[in-house]
């Protein structure tokens, strides 16, 4: 840290002050965050749990063998850093089983394809299936299509994610992962294969959740990896016909029992009023789940950690929660919101974190109106860290932001999304992509935050109430 | 080009010919290069051909059918260019199929890895190899240990090659691929896995040819990515027994028939003096041999194309060699070696194109030490390129090499192995990493070096013949 940045960090502090006068914030919760914020960046609670639940659990879909495991591990190691009212809250999850998938293309180029089948993809008939490739850009074009040109053949879905900073290119390229398929069998349609939503440029495709609609007969459905879906798309470039060769054996497979894991760190006097700490115990199952989302697990979990070795403890409880499948329906965050509905208002501030470990470039807040300014402190102690304020579109995420659309506000660390979606959902999000560094910077933003909220007096006001929620 | 640098290069020129006073090469013949010079970095032959070969024959293992379709794809293409003499002369190669390779971690902790079998490997019994793994750094390690620790175990040779811009890293890690499974089946361990030989940080393993020794039984050997290699050691790292389950299906299957593809630009006055451009036409099969050696393929005949559009076409022959299985024993280049021993004094000047397109950053020459004058001239041409003189440490490349032996002079144009070693052998290996700007580059280079080789009055001199040829 240099001089010049923690004095204008101290010289922000100052102007809040002494631009609102009475303050949430006593002067030694300040100095403890401070002290908090160094600890963090020179403690490896977090880079340690991302090893251990890398390592020793690994991939961890909803329902398998490894959510299990997960659960388990979870129990184990909150319990072992000393939280309080460490819990597993059973969550029902859907059950899919990857089995093994094959693309090649068969004309006018022999050429094998790295490919991966959908999260939700059903099997192809044990001889595969093989069909002429009709490429299209977007759902918009894929349904502006007589159906003659689709039946029977495999639509190719072409649309590159372009990376950023803030991942705005993944809004674009999910669509079609989510109901390309369901879309592409409406017209008749014997399977869809789509350029990944991702912007790796190894053969290392990304999956993803999608999703069939009833009445439609499902068909199967693959992401190839970027340098797959430039090949296809030479191929195509020939003018002549291209025909791929798709197999897939993937199933369904009911239901099985996944949980939510919670731990506390109890408040020195509002007990009962909680800061939510959200991540996804979840993963795919290509990987180990390292950015998405064991670093999440354990930036929340080391956050709260120091913020209970702290001997200044905030007034309020910090709430651990791991959320049982994120990935595939949001089942644990959904499952919290309902059996936490009628405590919601005691649900002062949540945050979550899962865009990877990665280099925070800022802080957005949702809360009323009025509390801005205590963002703005929170936020001046986060200067040092190269956080600046970024506005108020903060969405919480996609678990704790089911608590958001109850009124609860949030607040969101914006994290490089860049490197995060060259490695999301792939093969490639490993262990060996964690920089501690970027572990440490991220786990000291959720301290300074989490202890700050969990102190100041008189909270962040409550959101309007989504008409539409936890769904 | 900065007027700068032109500038230098010409002062560099200029004093070449002040120190050496008789020149080997006539004004216009340097006014020729420099003309070609720019029209190669404004041609796009070489990445046309380089699409075209990864997109319509695309991997090309020895003896496989791509192998077969790429002669018949380069007898095309050399004629389509306007190439004289074309011709496929017969190799035999061995031919080895590749089935499928697994590997998972077993205990403590039940971890998929990615994993290839390496080139030549046998299968393992149907039902997989499962043993204790026992980690070796380097080959002598290995050998430093008792026959009782390894018997009955998996080897796992752990070294891990280091990025350089000359690829000095990828020496030290070829050893263990090469000749590790042997050695460890001396001990009697029952399968080697490696760390691969390569700086890839996805999932990629990087594969390549190993070789056993006769009079050992043969032990599948493996290439584990380097994340997954990370994997391994984090396991081994906590101190209890690592187990590993291998399981491979490749074989041998006799030999089969590839061919050398050459075709030639006749010189106008001494046709039977030749200028050697060396590329391999095989691959390995992971990727589409892209860097790997299309792109070598592409820049020597793009080179020698522009030297035979030129008005001033060169005293000497340029003969552009493709040649077979340079990736699993050089058949190709032995191949030519005899049969073209006869004729080696006519063999001018080698240069070969086998690092991928990545940037020049110098050129090396082994000729006789009173060609260096010439060289120096040569490379003044070279200079606006960024392509400054190394020295004589030049090899001739791996097939073109196998001449240097015989006594022919070669030269080097250096490139930036970082990048390559990140493809090598991987399956990333695909079009999608081509950038045709540095293809350009490189055919610029090819083009300027061929052509004042071939119009050089009396050549290059010899080298001593090496005491052990073509091996």
């Amino acid at each position: 840290m240099s001089s010049a940045r923690f004095s204008s960090g101290v010289a922000a502090c100052l102007l809040t002050v002494i631009a609102h006068g009475a303050e949430p914030l006593a002067g030694a919760a300040l100095d403890e965050a401070r002290a908090l914020r160094a600890r963090a960046l020179a403690d490896d609670t977090a880079y340690e749990l991302v090893r251990s639940l890398t390592t020793e659990v690994g991939p961890r879909l909803a329902g398998s063998p490894g959510d299990a495991a997960a659960v388990a591990w979870a129990l184990d190691k909150l319990k072992a850093l000393g939280f309080s009212n460490v819990r597993a809250e059973p969550v029902t999850v859907p059950r899919w089983i990857r089995g093994e998938a094959r693309a090649e293309i068969t004309a006018p180029w022999l050429q094998t394809l790295a490919v991966a089948a959908l999260g939700g993809s059903v099997a192809t008939p044990a001889e595969g299936i093989e069909a002429e490739v009709v490429p299209v850009t977007t759902l918009e074009e894929l349904k502006a299509q007589p159906r003659e040109r689709i039946a029977g053949r495999i639509v190719f879905f072409t649309a590159r994610m372009q990376p950023s900073l803030d991942g705005g290119g993944y809004e674009t390229t999910v669509p079609p992962r989510g109901t390309g398929a369901a879309e592409s069998a409406k017209l008749g349609a014997v399977a869809m294969v789509m350029r990944s939503a991702g912007t790796s440029v190894s053969r290392t495709p990304h999956t993803g959740a999608q999703r069939y609609v009833d009445g439609i007969p499902p068909i199967p459905a693959f992401a190839l990896s970027n340098p797959d879906a430039d090949m296809l798309e030479q191929q195509l470039a020939s003018g002549r016909p291209v025909r791929l060769k798709l197999s897939n054996t993937s199933r369904w497979d009911g239901e099985a029992q996944s949980a939510n894991v919670i731990g506390e760190i109890p408040g020195r006097s509002h007990q009962q009023e909680v800061i939510v700490l959200g991540a996804h115990l979840d993963s795919w199952d290509l990987g180990t789940g390292a950015h998405d989302d064991a670093t999440g697990v354990g930036i929340i979990a080391a956050a709260a950690k120091l913020i209970g070795e702290s001997k200044r403890r905030p007034k309020r409880t910090i709430r651990v929660v791991f959320y049982a499948n994120e990935e595939f329906g949001l089942s644990g965050a959904k499952a919290y919101a309902t059996a936490y509905k009628d405590q919601i208002d005691q649900h002062v501030l949540g945050l979550e974190s899962d865009l990877g470990a990665f280099r925070p470039y800022g802080v957005a807040a949702r809360v009323a109106p009025d509390k801005l300014p205590l963002v703005r402190t929170i936020q001046s102690v986060l200067e040092p860290l190269g956080v600046p304020y970024l506005g108020t579109e903060a969405s919480g995420g996609a678990d704790v932001g089911q608590l958001r659309k109850l009124g609860m506000p949030v607040m969101d660390l914006q994290t490089d999304a860049g490197p995060y979606f060259d490695l999301h959902h792939t093969a490639n999000d490993t262990f060996d992509k964690v920089d501690p560094r970027l572990v440490q910077l991220n786990v000291a933003a959720f301290t300074v935050i989490a202890y700050l909220a969990a102190e100041a007096e008189g909270g962040f006001g409550r959101l309007p109430v989504a008409s539409e929620t936890a769904q």
